[in-house]
């Protein structure tokens, strides 16, 4: 059921012993909502524990305060906390709350609070606000309605989950009212500078070091506008490097001036190849990687192929090219 | 002589064919503000002009609605322009005119509209605010005082000054105000993402080619604190690149994790060398950099050394390891 933020209020007031689930492979939206709804809560005298399925990447949990598994719980231990109350928090579909999450609370999410257009109802009640950049957008305002007092913490949670839903503010998806937001952010004491040198200006020695050689392998077709990086299976263990490193890897093609379709292939152990596709306005990624079976949006797709990384590249640049010269490019 | 924001406005309402001077080699900042103060007097039915010794990097004008030199005058021509009221935006020191605005203008600036600290009197009037994050950030309420509509044209030079001189909002210098700036730009229509993309996610092939050449190429001392970069004299003609693409290079050292201090050599034809120091806030590159007569800001300094890249960096280490130790880091 659609609920307005009167309830959201309403439901947080009435309830106690909250979990607040974060979402799989959690990224610093869904940190930063739930860490802040926890700080909140908290001031309210009120006990709650955000839940997540996987580990906090390091990079992002640093911004909400949080150092170690042990600071997640200063009060109470995991078993003296018995849930009478859950709360998703930008999760748009309830496989994203991972497995164990999902098999211990799937049916049992009182409340969702989520900005994602593409909300699949799984909560008793939701609260979806898609005109929001970021959750941690909507969690400002209801801890605002809370009557909670925005500290440094709570401003930094928010912080992290806004900056970061919008690559620091880059993307289209920035609004009146997430500037607006940002600005209450700083005069609460917000660290921005410190939060965004880390996130955003930040990379390890082993993430130049796979860029660089990345950035050195690109492949280009039809005069430039397609921009083509493979990723053999080994890749990261050749170069010594992790998961971690290749955060930025789709960025490589995409950023280059001219390219209108960038797209990395990725070689995985059973003989077949992942491939995502990244397009302009005018060129349809999901037509692309429909050929093959595979779907997404409109700027961004993907798909698996069967064969090597060669055999991807060329099935792939054949279905572009077809695309290109139906849309009259080439 | 320093004056408030009344007397800036009475300045531009009594006056008519201004001439509006932005700074040598031409930044987002010096470039938005010029072109938002010229289309703001113009929709007062004032004529007015921006001057600027250097040729306006493409990558900034676009943003302002400028693609080429005939759009900088499209009623009158330069011939037909004589200036009758000068002023100097974003110009903290008239050495920064260049040389060819400097000879003409130097002791005609009526007013100087400027954000740096550090601003050196040089005009008849001065309008100073050092809090401002961007000059553009001083023009937009001046345009909002002398009564005149943030039209998207207007937004868009606004928006690229601000954006510009924060790092797309990642800086220190991002204030509460700077932010509800931004909120009001967007409302006005600013293209944000579109601006934003094209000059903080878009390099040249080149650009990427020639910054992965140097991500290889970086050494390191004193347990990775310290990343140093050398640039050939013959590095550009070798890769055939451009001073364009090499504007992201003292970022490549200075974004590794754990890297404190940043050095960029560049060999220069004369047989000497110019390096930059770039270090965070425990260590003064300034002290660093008067070792060899150069000098500059706590964070940010540079010097010439003379000889050949090795010869330098040797001695540049030397000098680093011996302030290290002064502090007790090493």
């Amino acid at each position: 059921m659609v609920i307005d933020l009167q309830k959201v209020i309403l439901n947080l007031k009435q309830n106690n012993n909250i979990a607040i689930l974060a979402h799989k492979n959690p990224d610093g939206d869904t940190i930063g909502s739930s860490f802040a709804l926890m700080y909140a809560l908290s001031s309210m005298g009120k006990r709650s524990r955000v839940l997540c399925n996987d580990e906090y990447p390091k990079d992002l949990i640093f911004a909400v305060g949080v150092y170690s598994e042990e600071d997640f719980e200063p009060e109470y231990s995991e078993e003296d906390f018995e849930p009478e109350y859950v709360v998703s928090v930008d999760i748009s579909d309830s496989q994203l709350l991972g497995s164990d999450i999902f098999n211990k609370y799937a049916n049992k999410v009182d409340m969702a609070i989520d900005h994602h257009r593409t909300h699949k109802s799984f909560a008793k009640e939701e609260y979806i606000q898609p005109t929001a950049a970021a959750t941690a957008e909507i969690i400002y305002e209801i801890i605002l309605s809370l009557g909670v007092k925005i500290t440094k913490e709570i401003a930094n949670c928010i912080y992290l989950g806004i900056s970061t839903d919008t690559g620091c503010f880059k993307y289209s998806n920035v609004t009146k009212h997430t500037f607006y937001v940002a600005g209450e952010l700083v005069e609460a004491g917000a660290d921005t500078a410190k939060i965004n040198k880390r996130i955003f200006d930040t990379k390890s020695r082993k993430q130049v070091e796979v860029e660089s050689i990345i950035a050195n392998s690109i492949k280009y077709y039809f005069d430039d506008k397609c921009a083509v990086v493979q990723i053999p299976v080994d890749f990261l263990e050749t170069h010594g490097a992790t998961e971690d490193d290749m955060c930025n890897v789709t960025n490589i093609p995409r950023q280059i001036d001219g390219v209108e379709i960038s797209v990395v292939i990725k070689e995985k152990e059973d003989g077949v190849c992942k491939a995502s596709v990244r397009c302009d306005e005018t060129i349809n990624a999901a037509l692309i990687c429909q050929t093959f079976g595979g779907g997404g949006h409109y700027a961004a797709a993907g798909c698996v192929i069967p064969g090597n990384l060669d055999t991807a590249e060329k099935m792939l640049i054949d279905a572009i090219e077809k695309r290109l010269k139906e849309i009259n490019v080439i």
